[in-house]
């Protein structure tokens, strides 16, 4: 065993419903980067009172999740651009006591669309309306989209996440016009009641050259399997989440991953 | 190495110079009895901070040092009889938010004397005035010893403390009458500039029946030495710190250790 010891710093993530992705990821790193760092998963029913914890205990950073993504912003210090721009943080940095907060989410997708060479001309139909959506939509129009409508039933919503990127909105698939990029930013398709269901008409996938799933339990989702069959380009849930997660790691201990560092403490963080 | 998951209970400790004793003591067993617990110290410059984020982020226990004995009373829910005792606490148990406080160190203490068969009617001779010394004196008081003179230079704590628990104080030893027990509760002997300061001078060791040496490094302190050369029954702060935290990990785990498991946890806590 490793052992314990007093001087390792401690990360942690705070959520409704924590899940063991994190935990497994960056134990899975620290551990192979011989880093003195223990990283554990928490739920709280009171958020003031778990960052002042953060700040009195010195724990060095905390992946924020829902529902606190909003209501941790009036407790931290400074809030870095990719937070500041949606207003929605999912990471937070302790340094001797002073809290930064970004949005790793929303960097981990201006990344990939960069890396995935998606064309900035290209029409884009996104799907869904909620935190992650709004971090979704930021990362498409900081990349320099023109063209995308939002998908979404809840007008109120779906409307509000559209006008605040200069974007459209329809409320359903019917009323979009073609799209070259499909984006799917809803639980369709997600492990549960929604695990068969296909995001986007089956048409549409096979007309796209992209489609983008940011579901990541399971990785393959039906959007997925569908684009890889219909021979598009793919993005994957998977790949979001463990950028993200590397994006984290990096600001908490400072160390820079290889992507076959992220590879395997993703492959390692999903086994169960 | 043990895979760390979200589910595993946080236990943790708070002192101004957190030390590594506890962290490898808790962990060990942890590993041994492959209980999902894990222990790290912490210190902390805002108490009242660090107990919001015991209770907010729901972290099982925390062993609590100077200065803070005092201090979390008002902090906690609850006093059990050994901290409301002596106004001291050295161990927080949080069951769903209610934070229940004791003091280990005055049970072990109590346990010692019963265990080493201490004669109630010796007379003890006991020196310092601290708030360790505080817990031991008590121990004594509770444990029915009559005859305890504190030796404390210090007029306000030794008179005080004395006073306290109906027991006399003499500001030197040369004061004193005759002691069948010794107790040093002063930092004389301790690793540091100390380590070679004899807490007792050497014809009362020889008198004395029984020594009992609450520092617990090194675990053979010149008193230590000088009571098993003169034959007495021989007490060590190393016995202390690994019974009260044998008691801190029962109350956090509810799992009792046997003394073979306190034993070899204590050997490998003090490896460094």
């Amino acid at each position: 065993m490793p052992i314990l010891h007093k001087d390792m710093q401690l990360c942690i993530s705070l959520a409704a419903r924590p899940s063991n992705i994190g935990t497994r990821f960056h134990n899975f790193l620290y551990d192979e980067l011989g880093l003195d760092f223990v990283y554990k998963a928490f739920t709280t029913t009171d958020l003031r009172g778990a960052v002042a914890g953060i700040r009195a205990l010195g724990i060095r950073g905390c992946s924020v999740s829902m529902p606190f993504k909003e209501d941790v912003i009036p407790l931290v210090d400074e809030l870095e651009e990719s937070a500041r721009a949606i207003r929605s943080v999912n990471t937070v940095v302790n340094d001797g006591g002073v809290l930064t907060a970004s949005n790793t989410d929303y960097e981990a997708v201006a990344a990939l669309l960069d890396s995935h060479g998606v064309d900035r001309d290209a029409r884009v139909l996104l799907r869904g309306s909620g935190g992650m959506a709004k971090a979704v939509t930021a990362a498409f129009r900081g990349a320099g989209f023109e063209h995308l409508t939002v998908v979404a039933r809840n007008e109120a919503t779906g409307s509000a996440l559209a006008d605040q990127y200069g974007y459209a909105w329809v409320d359903t698939e019917d009323r979009a016009g073609d799209a070259d990029v499909l984006v799917n930013v809803t639980p369709l398709g997600m492990r549960g009641d929604e695990e068969a269901t296909l995001s986007f008409a089956p048409e549409r996938i096979t007309a796209a050259h992209t489609v983008f799933d940011v579901v990541a339990f399971p990785a393959e989702t039906p959007l997925v399997r569908a684009g890889r069959q219909a021979g598009a380009s793919v993005i994957t849930g998977a790949e979001v989440i463990a950028l993200q997660a590397a994006r984290q790691f990096e600001r908490y201990t400072g160390v820079a991953l290889t992507d076959d560092q992220v590879a395997r403490a993703s492959a390692f963080s999903r086994e169960q």
